[in-house]
């Protein structure tokens, strides 16, 4: 028999000196309960709340679902059976919108912050972004202290493949595929929610993508207590941030092949837009760009409208772009994409399904990846 | 003038659905805010609630501090000053514990979810924990399907130093510290609230330490949901997995100087008895040893009262141990200490100032990590 390392008293002392003052139906909460069927349980200990409810990335907009209370204090409300995938959720109480607070896995945000539920696929048939007995890549936080960003130091989580650190002779070199993300999320989104690392690890396993490495920088440069007008100047500082101390960085940090054929860019919502912008100013440096549902920036809404075609055709050989049926966006895209036809600007359009969520960026992941660096 | 890149009606919507119904005074809290004097303002959202109150860890146990609520239901308290580092605080609302919903910075929990504030010391004299402009070290997470964890994928958090991936000759080789944490927490723990990975940047820029790889694995074997007889196995499972699976993976995936004089085991509370254990157990692969604040496993007791002092101290010529002197595990570890005094069990003993919290664990890792790998 193993003996206990922790005596049951010490137990309450370690789990956080304010759950001292729990009571025990708020200790004996498990939420979320992801049940056989894909259905899932979610519950909150608020025994004094008078409203709460529960709004998943699954469900429309404004469509919070109520929560019933028990009288242990405890508010439940059961749904699906949902899609397997990683979706984000919070709770909301009397106005208040928080995360799960028992859940550990958090999805970071640049402000509020939510909870990640995981509902496994079907084990025979697994997805891709699920994590499978395959050779594993890395994810690395790269710490750079920036001029740019006035001396703060931050990390880029960067992907680099299975047997990056292995390769003989050391000097084989690898293509970089640069990946943002949107407004409220970090440097951690596309790993954590979006599965990339487990994308990418699956796809290599199968022999359907090129080894590549994937940079995932923080897509904020001002902080979200910062006036709406410096907010503005976001977008020009990240592109600043990226090219002048990312991309060196990575270069000197990392055996990649520096030259525009082997670097792609992409990013969803307002890192779609970045992508878009540093593209566009950058021709010299990206062959391939990906936005999707993205934000679009006038430089972009212009090329369209009244750029050069031709020179955008021999500039990015690889425009993929993506966006949910039932994304905001979506109208807009779809008239860009109209547009772009007439105006014979090459492109891919990959509508599917979905709204402004993870799910619909995952499945682009999985089609963006084996087109990347086939050449 | 730059172009704004996202049009103002779709910022709510790229801000979370659920904030579409957030009232103006939500959105305008901003928390914590951190005064140029050390002391920092705490706000929360709460409109309905009837009692708020926040808990930090610099705070003694059971001292919650009473919020006070403005006419726009934003409840707040100013504390401080506060010393420079980080530390965790979460608020209770009518009973319920929760993170600052508008924080980005989580502390990362086994389970129950918590925010951190960053208090910036002296510029002029800046703490280790604290970036600076010198070379840093990468974080990575070492992904790896375990056998002993029922085939489930997780990552190691690992430190490598400046400069490890441009070796020359690519040959050299490191020593490896494996650093454990405690029970309400992640392998990310160690670095983002413990300033593991700028502590060990700092110490190398001056000199002070001999450069090593750090690795941080995940200390819960079993999940929070699993039943207290399952979660007894905890300390065996994570033995196993650090013995089996995860060492033989970093002696092949990093370049490693696989010996025993070439690794130390340290750990705090939970991870400290973790630490004890192991290297108890398996005296052939550790020749250092730093239990901080730590559990304390039978095996270890044993040892103590009447175990083969001068086979331990054969077995481990660096025995540190740190504890705060308000922490509860502290009178035991006093008694030890002069128990192992009178038994001749070699160790150095570091009471100082200071509870359970990262705060004193911190400030062991910089006294530790210039002792280690010297020889």
């Amino acid at each position: 028999m193993m003996p206990r390392l922790i005596h049951l008293p010490l137990i309450v002392l370690l789990l956080g000196p304010s759950s001292l003052a729990a009571p025990p139906a708020a200790d004996a909460v498990v939420s979320p309960e992801v049940h056989a069927d894909r259905r899932a349980t979610f519950r909150l200990y608020a025994p004094k709340a008078s409203e709460v409810t529960l709004f998943g990335d699954w469900m429309p907009l404004n469509s919070n679902q109520p929560m019933t209370k028990d009288d242990q204090g405890v508010w439940s409300f059961t749904v699906g059976p949902l899609s397997p995938g990683i979706s984000i959720y919070t709770f909301t109480i009397d106005g208040m919108t928080i995360a799960d607070p028992v859940n550990p896995r958090i999805k970071l945000r640049w402000r509020t912050s939510a909870s990640l539920i995981d509902i496994p696929g079907d084990p025979k048939d697994p997805p891709l972004w699920q994590p499978q007995n395959v050779p594993h890549g890395k994810v690395e936080q790269l710490f750079l202290t920036s001029r740019v960003l006035s001396g703060e130091t931050r990390s880029a989580w960067v992907y680099t493949p299975p047997n990056y650190s292995h390769d003989q002779p050391s000097t084989k070199r690898y293509p970089v595929l640069y990946l943002l993300h949107g407004h409220n999320d970090t440097a951690a989104g596309w790993t954590t929610v979006g599965g990339a690392n487990f994308i990418l690890d699956n796809l290599l396993a199968a022999g359907k993508a090129t080894p590549m490495i994937v940079v995932m920088p923080y897509g904020h440069a001002v902080p979200y207590t910062a006036p709406r007008d410096e907010q503005a100047r976001n977008s020009q500082l990240v592109e600043q941030y990226v090219i002048d101390e990312l991309m060196p960085a990575i270069d000197r940090e990392y055996r990649t092949t520096p030259d525009r054929d082997h670097r792609a860019i992409a990013g969803y919502s307002m890192g779609g837009g970045h992508a878009l912008q540093i593209a566009l100013h950058h021709p010299d440096l990206f062959s391939a760009l990906a936005p999707l549902s993205s934000a679009i920036p006038p430089d972009f809404q212009k090329l369209v409208t009244d750029g050069d075609a031709q020179q955008f055709n021999t500039h990015f050989p690889l425009f993929y772009i993506g966006c949910g049926q039932s994304d905001p966006f979506y109208p807009r895209w779809q008239k860009l994409h109209e547009t772009m036809e007439t105006r014979g600007i090459h492109h891919t359009f990959h509508p599917r399904e979905g709204a402004h969520v993870f799910a619909v960026w995952r499945s682009d992941l999985c089609d963006l990846l084996p087109l990347l660096f086939r050449g």
